[in-house]
């Protein structure tokens, strides 16, 4: 699979054209926001290549594709350029029918919407935690705040009586919000699930997902990425 | 019309069920991001009612509506509630088929997106700015930042070679954006639209648009409510 093929940086030479019939997506093997991206090629079965960014030391072309200089980044067979994360996956759902992993009905496309933007609110707190805790830093009140948020992922998936977020079946919420699940492991976070019952036995579907299985990497793999990231000499390419 | 009724706040009675055929609107006559909304209603000739919300003294049973507290609110005839204003006006546009102002191709949907993306990293600066005015800070390095990033607001429509920002008629990312220009004025930033000529002009084909007529404010009513708020005392009726 592309998808592991070693970062490409600064002075590297711009890919060719986006093979036929294919769509490419620029992204970093542990980035989570591009993660997403990755959950939605693989679940809608889209043909595609990966090209992996060194996002510490970025390609001058690829600053031209994107001046924001992010991943995930979607090229079409014909140099249409999407980027950020929600974009590229909704893009992603309207071009490909094939299994919507967005609900038709506006109502419940809207409800997605409103509980990603709540769910916005979250990701800081994976980083902001951790920095803490390793800067020696009282982390209780940020720890706190964070469990009130996951209480109310908890009480939503309470109230809904399903699986998932969207229903009994995986929807694109659920993959929007997944990579940062993925990661409390790593992040030794993962005893807050304990008082979120529902959230945590979602954790255990998901796990069991297809897709997911497809992009996820272990515990042991991000811990190694993540102590490099932290030492500010992130090894994009551990394993390969 | 209902969005020149007087704000209801805490310790008001809850409105009673929405009207049949209608959608309702809760806002606040002066809030740029509630206008996005009624831009959008105007625009459709969809059938609504507005009430309007003290927000500085907020009705109990609003906060049950929306925990966030904030306006633009939509909720339907069976009950549903909708906030965020990107995601109000993406639903009416969905449920309402007439005149849409989302384009049907994803690729064009997807760059209005990005380009939202972009202006919301503008909004700030309309505050910001008259803020630091205001406590006599230096704000020669906020303005230099904000004409750049109107600069590039400039650029695309320059390459777009239209008159508006999705072709050459007013489609939904001219509605986001143009509420805070509309206060350009009043907040006395639009000289730095001489640096900017093609959307200056834009700002003029936006002021004939009869849904910006419909929904705007002069700049004398802005200055009023304006001071008033600065005081920290809003005057949200002003002019009823």
């Amino acid at each position: 699979m592309a998808a592991s093929q070693k970062c490409l940086g600064k002075g590297s030479t711009a890919p060719g054209p986006v093979p036929k019939d294919h769509i490419r997506l620029y992204s970093m093997r542990f980035c989570p926001f591009a993660q997403r991206t990755r959950l939605v090629l693989v679940a809608k079965g889209i043909k595609h290549e990966i090209i992996n960014i060194n996002l510490k030391n970025k390609p001058e072309w690829f600053l031209e594709k994107n001046p924001l200089g992010l991943v995930p980044v979607l090229e079409t067979e014909s140099g249409q350029v999407i980027y950020e994360s929600p974009i590229t996956c909704e893009y992603l759902d309207e071009v490909y029918p094939q299994n919507k992993l967005l609900p038709s009905d506006p109502f419940q496309k809207a409800q997605q919407k409103m509980l990603l933007d709540h769910f916005s609110k979250l990701t800081p707190y994976f980083h902001k935690i951790p920095m803490g805790k390793k800067n020696g830093e009282d982390v209780s009140a940020l720890v706190a705040e964070f469990k009130d948020k996951l209480s109310k992922l908890n009480e939503i998936l309470v109230n809904k009586k399903a699986k998932f977020f969207g229903g009994d079946s995986v929807t694109l919420i659920d993959y929007m919000m997944w990579p940062w699940f993925e990661r409390m492991e790593m992040l030794e976070l993962n005893h807050l699930l304990d008082g979120t019952p529902a959230l945590k036995k979602w954790t255990g579907h998901m796990l069991e997902d297809p897709s997911v299985k497809a992009t996820m990497f272990s515990t042991e793999t991000y811990k190694v990425f993540y102590k490099s990231y932290m030492e500010g000499n992130p090894n994009y390419d551990y394993g390969l």
